[in-house]
């Protein structure tokens, strides 16, 4: 039996395993303390443990047995792939609005490899239309495929392409556009094109999920139906993204792209609106707008469409002992601005100031935001506070350090300048900052 | 008039405040739309502002008001410094436990200057000890400064202080420690005296405050009454952080110095556990523990100090377009090890790759969280993360990511070793890892 055929495994368990004659992919049932697991063996790849199987149960989560000398494997078949029934897509409804779904990749836009367990991205737009017939029941809806793409390896580059890809759709004159995305870094996404789409006359909606679409926990279908609801008919014109408002089905989320952040590995309702209400909430049929505060739909509005990003802006987060040399290797690397990570309402150590000077003095522009996460920079409580704003660090109020490093790389993609750039980064461009309250106190 | 009278005001504002003869410092009446605000004129270093006033209204806040040329401006007065009011501490309750609070400096040990409005550490452990009398009915006090700097000013070579002072104390047998500090560090600070303390015969709590102790709505009197409590009584022996549970007064949260993250820029109960329960609520005299499964206060047990940390350790958060060079730069710079803030459970760009293979090739320790905060790091759902393990990338499960920064500095202040470091970071030395639950689901 070659390794491939037990890839991971070691010790006692492979022992075990070989000794039972499975392989990898093999349905499986395993017998401990009177206790029966039934699933697919899929492979380990962690060092160090010796001591568990891990299997794909039937509910399509992966659990993993401790293997004593005295727990029984056995094979009881081959690990049959689930089937996933793609009817063909129904008929278009005449006169419904018409909604553009751009996949990009991500666990929405992916299925899972039943022989090794792991989650690809395989699954076209086209698929996840099949898989949700209901969408034909609230838009008429067209798929594309711009990229098949795991998030985390989303680049600024990709920000553009996704841009000037949703730029043509909404010229074209669709009613709304919904980008499936890997929700590792959709956040940054949304918040990258909050400012690359400018004056839209149409909804744009970011869409994950957390489970894949052939599971039977899978937050997909509920998400997407709920996305393309919101393109095709949500109230407002600007950058969302919706996800699960609980861990139940019922509600879906609209965030504003600025305000939103990812807070947890694994639920369903993992995005969360910061410092701000959520935009519009889907319930059913029903969209119900959560601000006044908003950009109404509207056919005859242009488009201004603003792509470029630059990379050379850097998000360095504080901490105790954090090497000041890292701000001058930035600097020195031609780096074009620095946002900051402070603690509470925005500071530093006195250790880093002579290098933030120096920074700010070759014209690199230093902005503040917390890594509290929610609250408000207040640089003016505090001596240290002040000082940062005398060497010219620019407070960035409640907007999310992420938020923060995507709008700097927009303002240096609009401009090289170190006045006009630092004027953008203090203009309101897509609610990235929330309105300040006279007393600045607790919510 | 000198500059400095004025200080940071200009245009419109400074001609109006050098109009009304007023200065920095002078008890001032600003009337607008038959709207009137008093309050002692502080100074500004924000740069661009020209149409503000800044005022510390009687409440202790500072606030804003814009000036327009109806804006009407008048000195009432000199600034009055608000009495302090020390009475001598009351006399000591023989029989009570006994607490040493130790003094490092922030808010809860600080007092508004207030001829600028800034906060500055000046307060004596002995001055908090007056100021909060109810403390002489919980606990004999002994009151003692340590340091006197804001808590962004503390490195890692304070925490080694830090421990030292505390372990010298718990060894002259006292009941319990309190140590007050500023809440910007505060979390990194509980982590790293978890590590350093091991074996604690009597409990260590951290408490600070969001409002200094002579403002109206100071936290600073109820966190210290309940950290002074906790200290004497708490049936645990760890080290904890004290902060109020909710915005209003009636509870103090305990919170594993491990566990536990500052939320919020300005709000009383800023500090969240995080994957955890909080070790103990109290709640006026009574003190309730919230989970089973904790140290127990003994009197006998031998206290095992172990404060060295190595700053030579790096935290890089991942976003879209990181720039993988800084990974090299750490390697090239002599670090020996990194922690990885990943996105979603536990990944980075696969650009990445290569630094991080050539940083574990190099014996750097790479160990990986989430950026997500909530939730647990799980690198075998997808293909990608499985890589990263295959690479030899130490996956961290639920801690957070400043935890592991303060963990992997405390292990690499024990050895030098790249295997023994290996076995300490996956070792469970203070409640830093939660139990793993069999099905890796929603909690």
């Amino acid at each position: 039996m070659s390794q491939g055929e037990l890839q991971g495994y070691k010790g006692l368990v492979l022992n075990a395993l070989k000794k039972a004659g499975v392989k990898i992919g093999d349905l499986i049932r395993i017998t401990r303390n009177g206790e029966t697991y039934e699933g697919i063996l899929i492979p380990r790849s962690e060092l160090g443990d010796d001591e568990h199987v891990v299997i794909k149960l039937k509910s399509g989560y992966n659990i993993g047995v401790r293997v004593t000398p005295k727990t029984k494997i056995e094979r009881i078949g081959a690990g049959v792939k689930p089937s996933f029934a793609a009817p063909s897509p129904p008929s278009e409804k005449p006169g419904l609005p018409k909604v553009t779904i751009v996949s990009t990749g991500g666990t929405i836009a992916s299925r899972v490899d039943y022989r090794t367990g792991a989650v690809r991205p395989a699954l076209t737009a086209s698929d996840l239309y099949s898989v949700v017939p209901e969408l034909s029941e609230v838009a008429v809806v067209e798929a594309d495929i711009l990229f098949s793409v795991f998030s985390e390896n989303i680049t600024p580059q990709h920000w553009s392409e996704m841009a000037k890809h949703v730029a043509s759709y909404i010229k074209k004159g669709v009613d709304g556009v919904v980008i499936a995305h890997g929700t590792d870094t959709m956040g940054y996404s949304a918040a990258a094109l909050s400012f690359a789409l400018q004056n839209l006359p149409a909804p744009v909606i970011f869409v994950g999920s957390q489970r894949s679409a052939d599971r039977p926990s899978s937050d997909a279908a509920t998400n997407l139906i709920g996305a393309v609801r919101a393109a095709a008919y949500a109230p407002f014109a600007e950058v969302a993204l919706a996800m699960h408002e609980t861990i139940s089905d019922t509600t879906i989320l609209l965030h504003r792209g600025t305000k939103v952040r990812k807070c947890h590995t694994s639920r369903r309702d993992t995005f969360k609106s910061i410092n701000a209400s959520p935009l519009a909430r889907v319930e059913g049929e029903k969209i119900t707008m959560l601000t006044e505060n908003y950009i109404k739909r509207d056919k005859n509005r242009k488009l201004i469409l603003k792509p470029e990003f630059e990379e050379k802006v850097a998000l360095i987060k504080f901490h105790p002992g954090l090497n000041p040399a890292i701000i001058d290797w930035y600097v020195d690397n031609g780096y074009y601005g620095i946002v900051l990570e402070g603690t509470g309402l925005g500071h530093v150590g006195r250790y880093c100031f002579k290098s933030l000077e120096r920074a700010i003095k070759k014209d690199v522009l230093v902005a503040m935001t917390s890594q509290c996460i929610w609250g408000r920079i207040n640089m003016n409580v505090y001596d240290q506070g002040r000082d940062l704003l005398a060497l010219g660090v620019i407070p960035l109020e409640d907007m999310l350090p992420e938020t923060a490093l995507v709008k700097m790389m927009w303002v240096f993609g609009q401009t090289k300048d170190f006045q006009e750039a630092k004027r953008l980064l203090k203009t309101n461009i897509a609610h990235e900052f929330s309105d300040r309250t006279l007393y600045e106190e607790l919510p």
